[in-house]
């Protein structure tokens, strides 16, 4: 992690921000298309600060910049970060939010005139860009502008890694289980529902999903650089034909392909003709239609549609039906799970064995290759769902930790070994967390992961109505942590996707409000990851995928369906972390249970394989 | 419940209508202050309807007349209304809300001219009355107009009873707990923070609150008809000084005493004189300075400030300090709760001797009279809370009973009986819920109120850290129902006054999202009453009174206080209905400690009455 020397750029970007007489510039991570993981060829923020986190926004003024980013990457950013730069720690107190430093920049008081913000509108989102919009005018800046050219992109020029252009190819019916055809009817039935003119897609992930198709434009998400718009009569699909693979071109028979950049002038002269939803149309007879966006699509697509007037802004109807995977999708997410299942268990036996028996010396990285190495080996393997966490001792207290090559630690056999890591099969999407030891763990450490474990049992076995969401569930995992007085900073489920991106909206376990906002429903297929952590010192995380499904209850109170979870991870929990005497009949009979179903689903794996036999039976022995 | 011919009042109404130029007139249940409860000068919705229930709303046009009202009520409103009226059951499908009828009426569409819509702008929230505008103004009505003459008023004339003006009583420094002059400072403060020009308080409870001053003027509510300002400056409380009693006007020594009417006309003025939010003051640096009234404050008063330039809704500063109780406070809901615990226990004792031993004819409302009388024998008695809900069999599956005279049921030893009620004692306000049974309960309501009384204990005993939200825990009080396919469909906890209204807010358990808006704090007052209802059959409710407080934790992570309840309620939990084979230990652990306290705390009251003593010791044997 070196620091950039970012005073050229800088000087390059201010000089194009006299041009275009913008005297407060906007970087976000963000590309066009709100993807949480971004193509180098998108990493415009890093590039002008020298930042490299996930996470974080820049914002120029002519005489100053300012990185905002949160709590994972205070450390990262102030190694990064060159003199050019004023670090703002977002969720301190005290701490002005970026947007709080950009209003305050753009109004300069004392009489003086107000200054324009500028902002790239393709990597803002439209409520994000009105928002802020808001406040500058509030405060008594200028105005917020778009600026069509992205300003950063002119600095970077030649070096600007090219958009990538991997191909694209079918997902076939056996995996996909639902024709893309079927899914645009279903579409068009929600337009007709909000008599809509149309819905622009902007999400990668609900494109792939819409076509059955996937790609690998984004490192870890399946997922290719497009646009789709759907209208009661028409579909298009705004891509790079050369990406197109074997059979795409015939299963999209039918569909309108138009080059990728073409989606913002088609927009702006299709909305155009639609009459206008305030009934300035010509004739009173005709309907009054709107164009539907993601809450999460870009400042310039709602520009290009005509802005307010012309469109509106929804929870994604296509995210929504995505939520909701079908019997095929189901079966795939229980299928790939037994195979990377299968594959943690040889990892785990595997590290033991080097850690314990050969006393061999390996690193955090060196262990995540391992891994990547035997689950590679396994049907239906594609690649990996994200970065890999492999973390030793403190290490595993860190969150979001990324190891790195030749800087990162060594495994300690004596302390916690913490690994979540996930995998993308072309039957589904994985991500299991578990938390080892290897040695003797300390009292502290086995209560922490009984308390974790009683957490996410008690999740799992949670029987709730119809209607329930997973902001109302998140306390069940948390109840006995809290009842000791521990806590964890983060949610307790996320959405994955099958064979598409491992976070995917719009459900979630936590107390995000949003996850209010959504009920579970029968096929949501959600994470179940309690954890504790303690700064410098250790980490727990145990994390399944769980899939939401009708219960059959003694009772049933007002005929509405009892809902419940499966899970479909097969991992054995770690049997030196848990204190039993901590557990009640029912968590006893919980991890019994599991254990025996883990050990009979993964053992035809290891006939030849004794260590991996050995261990799994070791950890699955009932208690 | 008697019909009511209302063709004479609605052809008055209508003429009024017309002079008024308005063509669809909207008659809300609340008062000016937005009550729960009402007096019965403010009964308009009732007068003119017909219907006298709680929540409804009515709207007339020329030619039609619709009363909507919810579930609670669809029974009483089709016995109630006459031909003139059409019943909008709100809630079921298909069925449009009072405001999409209203506004359909306003639009009649075919090119025809939009309509007038008119309200009282005194009986509708400021939020409310703009929604509704914009929402007539959209769909093609023409505008909602305030009519400043209630219009309901004018037809009912010398039949309408006057303006209640019962006492006003300073309560004492010994109940109160903190001084008026202190709890101004406070509000000051806050007004200083948001930079306000000041808070127009609307609450009655909160003025009562607020001057430590108690009233008569609403049923079961010990307030009485204001309003206030308070500026950084002055303090103006708005009241008809022929209420005052006793030492009330030494009391308010330097307070700014003006008539209750004149608020709407100082206020015009006094925001006038502030210059405007939005700078168009004549001298820049004047400080630009709004309004604070509550979300719940009437669009009256937020036009006669000004409207949005010069006001900001928020949630009032007056309630969230409200439910924050001071020590003082808290000791009085402890000892109030102890001396409604005994006449509770003194009556079911009674209760079981009539119905068991002398096998007396009791109907509920006699029962309820019972209750109330030895209630009143205790010291510091003022009345009672609420309605008393004294409900046997199938009655106590309709959550809101409200046994009448005369048209009640006589109580059936053989089947369950639920009894809500609290009362208002000097020192505070209670409010328990117990359900009993005097015979041999079924198997279904044994397991029925065992899994509510397993709920119940479940919240009490949740432990959470500071910052966490009503909304975060109900789910512990419904996942033993849940698990068995059983639910109830109301809130599982509400804000307690002390000596004040039954039912306050902010805070609340219970899955309405303004529940997660509010963290529970140290403090806070509130009930635990998770229930279970089966149409036709029985129903279960188990409510006690918790305070907030903090716990110690064996850990303690982030250095965050961690937060529990203490409750305060004094009554034994019903035996019979008890199923001890589905408590778990530390549930029957809670169950003998609370039984033990409920004894020690209550036996002094009985030396004498050894009814009531055995009663007690019998229920609160150790299981």
């Amino acid at each position: 992690m070196e620091t950039v020397n970012t005073t050229d750029r800088l000087r390059q970007l201010r000089a194009l921000m006299k041009q275009h007489k913008v005297d407060i510039y906007i970087v976000p991570s963000e590309d066009a298309h709100s993807s949480e993981y971004i193509a180098p060829t998108d990493a415009r923020r890093e590039f002008i600060s020298g930042f490299s986190g996930s996470a974080g926004t820049a914002v120029i003024t002519h005489d100053k910049a300012a990185l905002a980013t949160d709590g994972r990457y205070f450390n990262q950013a102030s190694k990064q970060l060159d003199n050019n730069w004023e670090l703002l720690k977002q969720g301190l107190q005290d701490v002005p939010t970026w947007q709080e430093w950009a209003v305050d920049q753009a109004a300069p008081g004392d009489g003086k005139e107000g200054k324009v913000v500028g902002v790239d509108p393709t990597t803002i989102a439209a409520p994000d860009g009105r928002k802020l919009g808001d406040k500058i005018k509030k405060k008594g800046g200028k105005e917020l502008v778009g600026v069509a050219e992205n300003l950063v992109d002119q600095v970077w020029d030649k070096q600007k890694p090219a958009r990538p252009n991997e191909p694209v190819k079918v997902l076939g019916q056996e995996h996909a289980g639902k024709k893309y055809q079927d899914k645009i009817e279903d579409l068009r039935k929600e337009l007709d529902k909000k008599k809509a003119a149309g819905f622009v897609v902007s999400m990668l992930d609900e494109i792939a999903w819409l076509f059955n198709l996937r790609g690998n434009d984004i490192p870890y998400n399946p997922v290719f650089f497009s646009y789709a718009v759907v209208t009661p009569t028409t579909t298009i699909l705004y891509i790079d034909e050369s990406k197109f693979e074997g059979n795409v071109k015939a299963h999209l028979m039918g569909i309108n392909i138009r080059p990728y950049d073409a989606i913002f002038s088609d927009i702006r002269t299709m909305s155009k003709d639609e009459p206008s939803a305030n009934g300035t149309s010509n004739s009173a007879s005709t309907p009054k239609r709107k164009y539907l966006i993601s809450t999460r699509a870009s400042w310039a697509l709602s520009q290009a549609l005509g802005g307010d007037e012309k469109v509106d802004e929804v929870r994604s109807p296509i995210g929504d039906a995505k939520a909701i995977k079908n019997s095929t999708e189901l079966e795939g997410m229980r299928q790939c799970h037994i195979r990377d299942g299968a594959a943690l268990i040889e990892f785990f036996a595997w590290l033991e064995d080097e850690l314990i028996n050969k006393h061999s010396k390996l690193d955090e990285v060196q262990a995540a290759d391992k891994l990547e190495q035997i689950r590679s080996n396994h049907d239906k393997f594609v690649g990996l769902s994200f970065d890999t966490i492999s973390s030793t001792g403190a290490n595993a207290a860190v969150i979001h930790y990324k190891p790195e090559p030749g800087n990162c630690s060594t495994i300690d056999p004596a302390k916690v070994y913490l690994c979540d890591s996930g995998a993308q099969f072309l039957d589904g999407t994985t991500d299991t967390t578990r938390t080892l030891h290897f040695g003797e763990p300390t009292a502290m450490e086995r209560e922490a992961y009984t308390l974790v474990l009683k957490g996410h049992i008690a999740l799992e076995l949670a029987v709730f109505p119809k209607g329930t969401s997973g902001f109302a569930l998140d306390t069940l995992a948390r109840q006995y942590l809290w009842s000791n007085g521990l806590e964890y900073r983060h949610g307790t489920g996320h959405g994955v996707g099958s064979y598409l991106n491992v976070h995917e909206g719009p459900i979630g376990i936590g107390t995000r409000i949003q996850y209010s906002e959504v009920p579970l429903s029968v096929g949501n297929v959600i994470s179940n990851e309690p954890g504790y952590y303690e700064d410098g010192n250790f980490g727990i995380r145990i994390e399944n995928i769980i899939m939401v499904k009708e219960i059959e209850t003694k009772h049933k109170f007002g005929d509405k369906p009892y809902l419940g979870f499966e899970h479909v991870t097969m991992v054995p929990m770690c049997r030196k972390l848990i204190d039993v005497e901590m557990l009640e009949r029912r968590e006893r009979q919980w991890l019994n249970a599991y254990h025996s179903e883990v050990l009979e689903k993964t053992k035809r794996f290891f006939k030849e394989d004794q260590r991996s036999m050995g261990w799994l039976e070791r950890e699955c022995a009932r208690y």
